[in-house]
């Protein structure tokens, strides 16, 4: 906790005046699970509270940008902002995945690259940053961690390639397009993965990245160059 | 809008500095629509942006007062809190329902007392408050408005009566539970409703209320009331 204090304060200038809600943050339910005699809070409860103050922040932020954009279209955008993927990359990029505490079954099966629990952390910080600084801070965190990629699109290219190359092939109808794992190496936290993507059997292209969804995407989006 | 104006500073101390975006909040799409060539704002984007604070401050609201309820128990609740019946109710309460304007066609049809107008209208105002003030002071405006009815419980009886009657009903095997509405009076926006409640043809009890689902929810809560 204390290395992670001090990357807070050293990155962000954040400093939790409440440190067991940092903790809680930080707490995976399988870690509490195996320490049930000790009665430990886990993240779940500050992950739904995380979550709710993400969607209003990316709400408003996405209503003052785009004037004209109807509600159903930015009801679509913010939720491939927010998606897991999106939230376990912003993770990442802060280094949460190195501090969170998890059961030992999880740490071993990977779970501290698993998109699903960084993308949880990430809301459960937000919503331990919104009881102990208020709506503000997160906020200006936001603004320093998440609105930057945002501004350049690069939130959107996960949902867009794959969809793009679909769209792209068959407009000579029916194609069946499969992405298939070729490789993955490196230790859990910094796994790679190398994916190949074919049509109808036929390879297109190959892609990698720290997830499998990721590495499909780079596929698809290395198809996308060759093919146009 | 200066009669609605006057009702909120009265009621709530709330006065708009920027009084276009109360007028957004009060203006239904069917109402953009029929003046088009005026190129009039109506509320949806203000209902998505409303959506997500009142989302966020009733999370804050369940985070903290129940200190041990699960994550997956505070989603429940939050969803019974926020229903659209329940925020139509609350339109009412404020007599926003007085106030919103509707294309002629929505007029004529009910809409001024339909839920799911008026829920959206509810909504659409706390945007419109965010933008106008902050965070602070919609959490201010449903301290005042929401949260006594909710501290009371009485979002939740709609839930329940309802499924209550037919889970004592089945109890004893399948018995076939018909609510039909008997009587409807009063002006559009100020309708009552009778409803009858039958198991298996057997007339069980009746209930009223300002829309049907209140009604058959009281005519529910009747019939427990006589068979419990």
């Amino acid at each position: 906790m204390k290395e992670l204090e001090h990357t807070l304060e050293a990155s962000f200038g954040i400093v939790f005046e409440d440190g067991s809600l940092l903790e809680t943050a930080f707490t995976h339910t399988s870690y509490a699970n195996e320490h049930r005699l000790l009665n430990i809070s886990h993240n779940e409860r500050l992950e739904f509270l995380g979550d709710a103050v993400l969607q209003l922040l990316i709400s408003q932020y996405l209503y003052l940008k785009y004037p004209n954009k109807a509600e159903g279209d930015m009801s679509k955008l913010r939720s491939m902002i927010v998606r897991e993927e999106s939230l376990a990359g912003f993770s990442r990029d802060c280094g949460f995945d190195q501090h969170i505490k998890l059961g030992k079954g999880e740490e071993k099966s990977g779970g501290r690259n698993r998109d699903t629990i960084l993308g949880d952390l990430f809301e459960a910080f937000l919503g331990a940053l919104l009881l102990d600084k208020g709506v503000e801070a997160v906020s200006n965190f936001l603004n320093q961690v998440m609105i930057p990629k945002v501004e350049t699109g690069s939130y959107e290219q996960v949902k867009d390639y794959k969809t793009q190359l679909q769209e792209l092939l068959q407009t000579k109808g029916e194609v069946s397009i499969v992405y298939t794992v070729v490789n993955e190496e490196g230790p859990a936290h910094a796994k790679q993965f190398q994916v190949q993507v074919t049509a109808d059997g036929q390879v297109l292209s190959q892609g990698q990245g720290r997830s499998k969804k990721m590495a499909e995407q780079d596929a698809a989006k290395n198809a996308l160059a060759e093919l146009t």
